[in-house]
């Protein structure tokens, strides 16, 4: 299992453990993956793909407008994948 | 009408086009309003605010289980908010 394929399960249990429970655990465990996330320099709207995929996965008898919906929330956020990107190399330029 | 209810109907709008037609018009639009939130130095998870609002207005009788899937995906934005906060603050800085 490569590392995309383990982000991708982890993000999957977090996101079912809290639909379950929306205990503080699992909002604990969504921090823990974020810091994850943001260590391996995953831009934003890699996130977005990610809750997309795991919703068809878990919710695939949503209407459709709900997976558009998620088409625009991705377009947004690629242009904030710009922004950290750049912010990326700021932080490595300064290291 | 302060610019923060401007920025909820704009993207509302945004939304709502996109959902019903899925044109390139309406990316094009979504775009648009990237570049306007990122402007004004919006962090992404007051978009993911925007997209939770918007779709609770314009599709209330989705699953409740929706609703905490949003809560997940501001909580990993959150932290991405803070990345996006300190690039705001490195790009000032070089200003």
């Amino acid at each position: 299992m490569d590392f995309r394929e383990k982000m991708d399960e982890k993000f999957i249990g977090v996101l079912t453990d809290f639909m379950q429970s929306q205990s503080e655990e699992s909002l604990y465990a969504a921090q823990q993956f974020s810091r994850l996330a943001l260590e391996h320099k995953i831009p934003p709207e890699e996130i977005v793909n990610l809750q997309k995929s795991a919703m068809q996965e878990l919710m695939p008898d949503l209407p459709p407008e709900v997976w558009h919906s998620f088409d625009i929330l991705l377009e947004v956020m690629t242009a904030y994948g710009f922004a950290f990107r750049e912010y990326q190399s700021l932080i490595d330029t300064q290291k």
